[in-house]
């Protein structure tokens, strides 16, 4: 087992922009796992834009990390040494392993996993946070029936990809949102979207809020959000009565907070369209995970949903994986192989 | 059976604040009633903050009140004369005859009052759009339980003062917000609110939050959300993960929209706090109103729930009454009296 591991610590907090500056890469010891510990070699980490939300200081629903703490992320790996009975050298496991080679973690907060029943890296992914966010959410505050119109953004992320499909074999008609013509072209010929708008090609909130409505003739009755912003100002309008929106991120609004929208007018579309608006993070559901993975697993190994990975390699190339993934950088869940 | 008629119309549409020139007293004709029609001559009209929604055009959850339209409003009168198998002159009844003296109306649009069983007015507060509104909007959204923290503002006005009072006596802290020293003293000591704070004295949002904050120890779970503006910004960051927030109206933001309250600070707290927003409007849940009176009536008469009216006199008196009210010049459920 090897001594020293490599990891990535939060080395400042963004000003707005988050930047490479506001990462350090460093070497750190490998400790012995102490009793009912275990040692994972992490072989690949998921890259989430729920991560740029713990660079800032202050409350929100989980606690920022520490200047100099080593980033927040999910990963899978190789149990290498274990001081547990519930695992031995050989296991492979899920867990919070942070940005780093290693990690020495209590065999109680991670799971293990079966490489024989799905690859790994989907434990990442669409069977996963991120799909299983998109299922919740759909679901519980979603509530779709069959006949109404669905919008979600970054549709061929592993949020949106996941929403779109299960909207669709629900009966709904699928419009998704995403940036460029390649990843809209994807939504609609591998995911299934009824349509797909490129938010880059519509620069206002006006321009997208009008091909929305051509794309949506009778409305909008879920918007699923995940990234706020103009794309949050162009759908508000277009809401229907009854409407639903579960609000999982805000992508749009983690490094800025510029807009044209105003408080008034979101609450007045609450009030005046009986809207339903539920902010939720997964970590509060996993009560209902089983749930999801009988329902949704065998859909994956049939290729009824389908998934997309962007797989980048190295720890060393994390901070600017996740920089561009903030901008739309990827194409299908984010992952970095590390061995 | 007169032949003529008072009504007061919508003049012009309000630029921002609604003012007296907004409207216009005028004699109209009072026609025989036609075949399942009859005619009412009003006693009591009520005055609501939905109504200066009505003055604005544009698509809101109602069409607007058109300029030279007998301006809208329930009230409750005596048939004088009647078109129909269920009405005959004498009958009481409760409907939407807007702000006139009399209506000619369909009997089927019309609900007939019992005089014996409660006051005529209870129709119009209490017992009527207001206290049902309270009523449902607690139940259904805010999903109280003993033990948690409510705050609702206009805290001795109609809906304030019903929504304070089930929340109280389901086992919850009640915290209110009034304007004026007099109000506070009102809540506190006829409705039975734990506490209630003059957001007149507290002129800044911070203020008020601060003094929000001293008054609800274990934060808010429950935002029974009817005004906007100061205190909808003094409440959020106060919210605990997993309140709820119904929005049954926006009076602060009915004549202006101006507020320092961001749209993205506000879905902020929705994601961070995983909180359930809902809008709502009555008229769309009368299928529950049976089941309203069922419980709340006998707790009327019982004295158990407390009520408190403001009635001002004559017709001619409605535009300014209105307008007070909207400053929160009343004191419990507007009422304007005719005869």
């Amino acid at each position: 087992m090897p001594d020293q591991m490599q990891r990535i610590v939060l080395a400042s907090r963004p000003e707005a922009q988050a930047s490479e500056d506001n990462f350090r890469l460093e070497v750190a010891g490998l400790p012995q796992p102490g009793k009912g510990e275990v040692i994972v070699k992490v072989h690949y980490m998921s890259l989430d834009p729920y991560m740029r939300g713990r660079m800032n200081a202050g409350k929100s629903y989980a606690a920022p990390v520490e200047i100099g703490e080593t980033m927040t992320a999910g990963g899978v790996g190789e149990v290498i040494a274990s001081n547990s009975p519930d695992f031995v050298p050989g296991d492979f496991a899920l867990g919070m392993f942070g940005w780093a080679s290693h990690a020495c973690i209590r065999a109680s907060e991670i799971r293990k996993l079966d490489p024989q029943m799905a690859p790994l890296t989907t434990a990442l992914g669409v069977l996963g946070m991120p799909g299983f966010t998109a299922w919740h959410g759909l679901q519980a505050y979603g509530r779709p029936k069959a006949g109404e119109t669905l919008v979600v953004a970054a549709a061929t992320g592993p949020v949106g990809s996941m929403v779109g499909q299960l909207a669709k074999q629900a009966g709904l008609r699928v419009v998704g949102i995403a940036g460029g013509e390649d990843k809209c072209k994807l939504a609609v010929e591998a995911f299934g979207f009824d349509s797909c708008l490129d938010h880059r090609a519509l620069g206002s909130a006006e321009a997208l809020s009008a091909a929305l409505a051509a794309a949506c003739p009778d409305g909008i009755d879920i918007y699923y959000e995940n990234v706020g912003g103009k794309v949050l100002e162009a759908v508000l309008p277009l809401m229907n009565s009854f409407g639903r929106i579960p609000v999982c991120g805000m992508i749009a609004w983690y490094n800025s907070a510029e807009t044209e929208l105003t408080a008034p007018a979101i609450w007045r579309s609450v009030l005046t369209k009986f809207l339903s608006v539920n902010g939720f993070i997964i970590f509060n559901h996993y009560d209902r995970y089983p749930e999801f993975l009988q329902q949704v697993a065998p859909k994956i190994a049939s290729g009824e949903i389908k998934y997309l990975e962007d797989i980048a390699e190295g720890l060393e190339n994390a901070p600017k994986t996740f920089l561009s993934m903030m901008q739309g950088g990827n194409t299908g869940k984010q992952i970095v192989k590390l061995v």
